[in-house]
């Protein structure tokens, strides 16, 4: 494991007690005294100074990635060059072009060894309307709902697009089998309770190259509970799913099965010498559509096309 | 009684039968033999071959207007020269200009004639929710879903901005009290089941002056039911008006008690000599944001800013 | 009007001002200054001291009695002696006997005067789930859930089964079209909140003549609102009257709809000269559902048999 | 694993692909070909001729019962004489008498050994409802909805009690934290879905021993799909596990996540030697609650007290 904050101690624990088929061996952090307690309430595990230390170790099979997107390019290239399968957390890198590089490094190595950890395509709810749409006719429209009860003031706005809006993007993808073609994020009224300076709720719309369109609110002050709803609009009715109540405290409570299921099938898939789940490519396509977004924000809401490679 | 066609007929018997302080003594309507057919449904009610003539007819002492939006000016102008209130169904005209006029009209005579069927305003679930507002902190967001089963082919794209929006149009500047800036109207995938050449659903985006932003999906060939939702965000919470279920077959059957209640309070304030509900400026506001949503349509969903008046 | 207490003050503004057909006439209530205060706010309201001279007077055409159940099987009574149609607030009267005597009286009149005021079987979303029992195959269970924010002192155990549970007395009834084979009302741990004494929350247990079950809380000390639920169980499907959220505070915000529907139709029925909806043996079949159920709780919950006269 | 039936199937592929800390390592069943289909499905895993044989193979560790109910007792006390930890699937066993002496026999032994498969109570939907139990004061009344799609014919009207039923009798014990003082199960019209002779739905009550109430209908031939849900109602308000929409086809998707963790939890606490989760006394307690509610079915809905020994 690479990086041991909220989401890393989380995922450490997961690896250590929930999962099968795999051993929790070695952690690293900058912060070597968080690495430490980490290492420390586990049998058998290491900490090592540096990530690509960590990443060579013979002892390591696999790597998740668990660290700030800013060091997501360097240490998933390190994991391809020696061909270890790894578990990287959303977003895939902050920017398309470094996203881009690592498609092409995976597809010059020739097989697919990077997950990407967007969780809520393990999610049973998520699952469940997923596997239901066919029943309601060609998907047209999906609406969205993403809030958090509070976030620290170091969370501005371009964050909510890059952080918390990029579960959407991955979710419209997934759910219309299709790629956003362009992106408007507009910021209307701020609530009182978010930072100063910090533009919250965020309306984001998308609309898909196949021409479905997908409207989502993103308030990570909302006070309330972290919830998050999808209703997935077809020619013949629609699917829900809907929040949990009393609403959950945070991501990590709502979205605990969806996460032992991610971590599970990455680590059932490197057993078997597969891959599972969303791959570079969705980490790519993610990271051009929240780019997007942001340059929308920054204009006033103006819809930004979204550059997609061939 | 001026147009007994669905709406109109149902007011009939409405007028007729539940509602205190009124008798339905008069209908027009173009089609004679659908007059006299309401007509002979009630005692005592005379067909009047003219709207016009049953405007000016010494025997009525208030109208309502339940014919085409096409019909409105010249009839609501009429009942305006003979000091009689009016009830006028919705849109209160089918352009901005026009409806400008029957303002100026209103505001020259010096008092309150007209009252516009924004039926909403009356409505138990939606009068619920506005006056919870309060409970929830500044109102911050709004999503609208509003689906039909199925439509005439002759309801065209721009008869659902007209038509059918125009609620979400009224309901946004009611519960927000603040005017539409702009208005985009999107359409992508249209159902199979809508008419050739209907855009169908729409999604549109409201940005009100103050800052609010509104979504709300219109789809009036979903197959479902009757189906009409409201979220209004604010900074400490949401509130809801959600769809009955079983959902109800029209907007007849789920809006029958708002009905009711509108054209109760019309005929009370008609009796009492005081205006009540939405007025005049209220149906013009209304259309000046459907003909932007129109225009947004024809271009392909660019925002389009919403001319206001002083 | 008899009596002008909450329920009545409230039919008397409906008469007045929401009903078609109506005017309302004279008041009398033992308070002869709360009569005077509702008389004066209306035009033309004349107090009667006496509700058997009012019953009486010539100008009175049709009586509804929102005195209390005890004073229910005289002025009945003394209606059909007059031959005046009436709507009498539920319960009917206080024992199965006395409910007879009136079913008796107004079979010896040889034609229907009497409607009781079970106003669900108006309520929109009562009467939607009824009119869909077809689509759910043959009614089997129902549950009913029924909770009031706060009750006064004097409300004791035994009125919870008068008062508030006849409501799901007469709706097991309507829906099942079936009678009452016996109840059960169990009593276990008491809220707090409740009265020194009063056994609050009760759960019931009736089983219709047909076989058919039906469970309901009745939660009159609830703290939260006013809740009003039912789940109709069918072969092939359930169908649900939810409660609207947030919950209202009482049942007259509630029911305001079901109770301008019920007067009306009772209205319209009397201008006609025809009877609707329940009548008095709909009455005299709660009361001895009602009465059963007080000799259960009584009885430590064991079932009492309804005694049903052919 | 012993029993590789539906369940046990489910089973064997979460400890061989879901859980950490074990390894399936041996199967047995009655049907060999059944063991053998299951056996070859994962790596390294036997078939051992008799479950007794399994239990007592020195390469077994701990093991997971999904066998049939009359075959726990043995197979339990085989378990606690070779001091081996055992997750046994509800129901514990048959008869209040057979699960006393397993009660008696893992006392005697001085530790616990035995976890019962009551897989609710990590279900995270009831685990937050549990959880949250505070915010509403005192429990007081609880309901719950049981509905299967459909049963074999061999599913007799006992067995809805022993093996569906007994799931909300688990559940009350948990949330009231409170033994079950009285059953009543009460049959009613039968769905024409259910096989002949079949009572389907029943209607249950439970009477907790600190006073509290529980309604439960089971309905195991809903035609409809699989439909859990439950309603805490405390002293200042309720909470609510719902169905999620649309419904799961079964027990094994709705509950997916429950079995993960309720096996996880199991296989690690045999890994650090302490118990976790509902014990033998818990799957005792039940099998009397179940005792006597079959009791109340045959004796037409009687309340039959449950007897508990101190």
């Amino acid at each position: 494991m690479v990086g041991v904050g909220v989401m890393g101690a989380d995922h450490a624990a997961r690896l250590a007690h929930r999962v099968a088929g795999a051993a929790l061996v070695a952690v690293s952090d900058p912060d070597m005294g968080r690495a430490a307690a980490v290492a420390s309430a586990f049998a058998g595990v290491r900490v090592v100074a540096s990530p690509l230390a960590l990443i060579a170790d013979s002892g390591v099979d696999a790597v998740l990635l668990a660290s700030p997107g800013s060091a997501h390019e360097e240490q998933v290239l390190a994991c391809l060059s020696f061909g270890k399968p790894v578990l990287c957390e959303k977003p895939l890198t902050l920017s398309a072009a470094s996203s881009l590089r690592l498609v092409a490094a995976e597809r010059a190595l020739g097989r697919r060894l990077v997950q990407v950890g967007f969780m809520r395509r393990f999610d049973p709810s998520y699952t469940r309307l997923q596997s239901s749409l066919s029943s309601i006719g060609r998907l047209l429209v999906l609406h969205n709902v993403h809030r958090n009860v509070s976030a620290p003031a170091s969370f501005r706005s371009e964050m909510i697009v890059r952080d918390s809006l990029v579960h959407e993007v991955d979710v419209a993808r997934w759910l219309f089998a299709d790629e956003i073609a362009s992106v408007s994020v507009l910021a209307g009224l701020s609530s009182r309770s978010a930072p100063s300076g910090v533009r919250d709720p965020l309306v984001a719309v998308f609309r898909m190259a196949g021409g479905g369109i997908v409207t989502t609110e993103v308030f990570i002050n909302s006070q309330t509970g972290y919830e998050v709803r999808c209703e997935a609009v077809g020619e013949r009715g629609s699917l829900f799913v809907d929040a949990p109540r009393p609403l959950p405290a945070d991501f990590l409570s709502r979205f605990a099965s969806a996460y032992d299921l991610e971590v599970q099938a990455w680590v059932s898939s490197c057993v078997e010498g597969r891959a599972a789940g969303p791959g570079v490519w969705d980490g790519y396509a993610a990271t051009t559509a929240s780019e997007a977004g942001v340059r929308s924000l920054q204009n006033g809401g103006e819809p930004v096309a979204v550059e997609t490679p061939s």
